[in-house]
């Protein structure tokens, strides 16, 4: 018998939807959505993901697609009680992984201060989804001794306040979720505080997602590799030498060109 | 139709198993799986997971439970080949995320510079899955900026040789995987590197299995926590403030009262 197999009426769910493609679900959200009653998505969330939910449950989009406003957050929170004091089965989906990036504090904060029985079910973050699809491990034995996961996502004309000289000593792969519009900042920032300029860089767009591109070259030409990214696309910059080419150029090149990828640009060849 | 819809005889995909629920594997998994011809799995790999193994498909277990040997690793780099030469439709199955702590790369790079097409399916890392079954984020804006996986394992007798400063001034949520030995001397470590030692902790052990613990704490009291876990059960330590009481400690204490936790441990009551 699956573990939480009870989702009782008024309770709270709160499913991550993986990065966009649907057989990235986990089975668990799959059943969740299911048993729901109603489903309260973010705008991301793709229609390939939301044709999991049965037709007679109830969809409604929450969220704006950049970003989110208290007040944007206010009316998430205020929802998702009405819906749980109505005594339905309420399940909030999110993209990629709810505890990773997916603003979930506040919300399991407010049900849990009302009495709302909340619980999470998690979903594949980008960075999973993105190297499963460029086939490189994020942490590599004398290569990469971890992971670090940041966002560049700042508000308009807001500086970013990462600690550069800390995400460059730290020896893990960086992982920067909505990385499109700061990356030139983040090519010089990172160059600025020592990392050395060959570092290799893969830059995931939507990734898993049928529009999926993988781009990889070195972090010097980060700014130029990112204008063909449109803003609208999510992206997600993979930094450090455990992302750099498989074994050798060759062996991977060969073995892309016989691979049914959507898209796939290798820049290491264009520098230096 | 699925993306990678195409498994062909001779192909190699690396599955992520997830944590441990076998309601956690993505869906794309489960279909690799009942697609397989044979399955080579870790040890850790939990038997209600390899339930998912049609009974027709063979399963071969390699891999120690406590690291993994070079010699190891040939070996399971070359049965690995030797199922793809032979024409079968091979799933690798690892524990969490292949691309994380999950050793893919070699086994990546033996198999693509033999010809062999290998593609990889990402899976619920430990972290997603413990921050979800204690409903935290990892993430939260202006208290954790981001998230730090490293690795706490070390060959027996050899000294941890993390930044710690480096993990200190990163104010991202830390999560050391293999926690378990090590935990007495990542607090020490932290404390020296200048972490409050009232930091919260969270100890995730058996993380979505039947036999999950969750025990809540501060850093200072992190090598006495650890005392109750057995050194055979996967532990993961999350350490931050994001890991901290939900919203109050009442709401927090409320609910989980309510809820049926196979057994959450809350010591920050005991502390000062």
């Amino acid at each position: 018998m699956p573990r939480c197999e009870n989702f009782l009426p008024g309770d709270v769910w709160l499913v991550g939807a993986g990065p966009g493609d649907p057989e990235l679900l986990t089975r668990k959200a799959e059943r969740l959505l299911t048993m729901a009653e109603v489903v309260f998505h973010d705008a991301l969330v793709s229609e390939s993901v939301l044709d999991l939910v049965p037709r007679h449950v109830a969809r409604v989009s929450v969220g704006k697609r950049s970003g989110c406003h208290s007040k944007d957050q206010d009316s998430i929170n205020a929802l998702l009680l009405m819906a749980a004091r109505a005594g339905r089965r309420v399940v909030r989906l999110k993209g990629g992984d709810p505890s990773i990036f997916g603003r979930s504090a506040e919300e399991i904060r407010n049900l849990l201060a009302a009495g709302v029985r909340v619980r999470v079910c998690p979903g594949i973050t980008a960075a999973s989804a993105a190297s499963a699809s460029a086939r490189v491990s994020l942490t590599v034995r004398g290569v990469a001794r971890g992971l670090t996961l940041v966002t560049a996502h700042a508000r308009a004309a807001d500086p970013l306040t990462l600690d550069w000289p800390v995400l460059v000593r730290s020896a893990t792969t960086l992982g920067i979720y909505m990385g499109r519009a700061a990356a030139a900042e983040v090519a010089q920032r990172l160059i600025g505080a020592g990392m050395a300029s060959d570092t290799p860089v893969l830059i995931a767009v939507n990734a898993s997602l049928p529009a999926e591109r993988l781009i990889r070259g070195r972090l010097s030409a980060l700014p130029f590799l990112v204008e063909a990214v449109s803003d609208d696309d999510p992206t997600l910059l993979l930094i450090g030498e455990a992302v750099g080419p498989l074994s050798s150029e060759q062996g991977h090149l060969q073995d892309a060109s016989s691979l049914d990828f959507r898209c796939e640009t290798d820049c290491f060849d264009r520098q230096a």
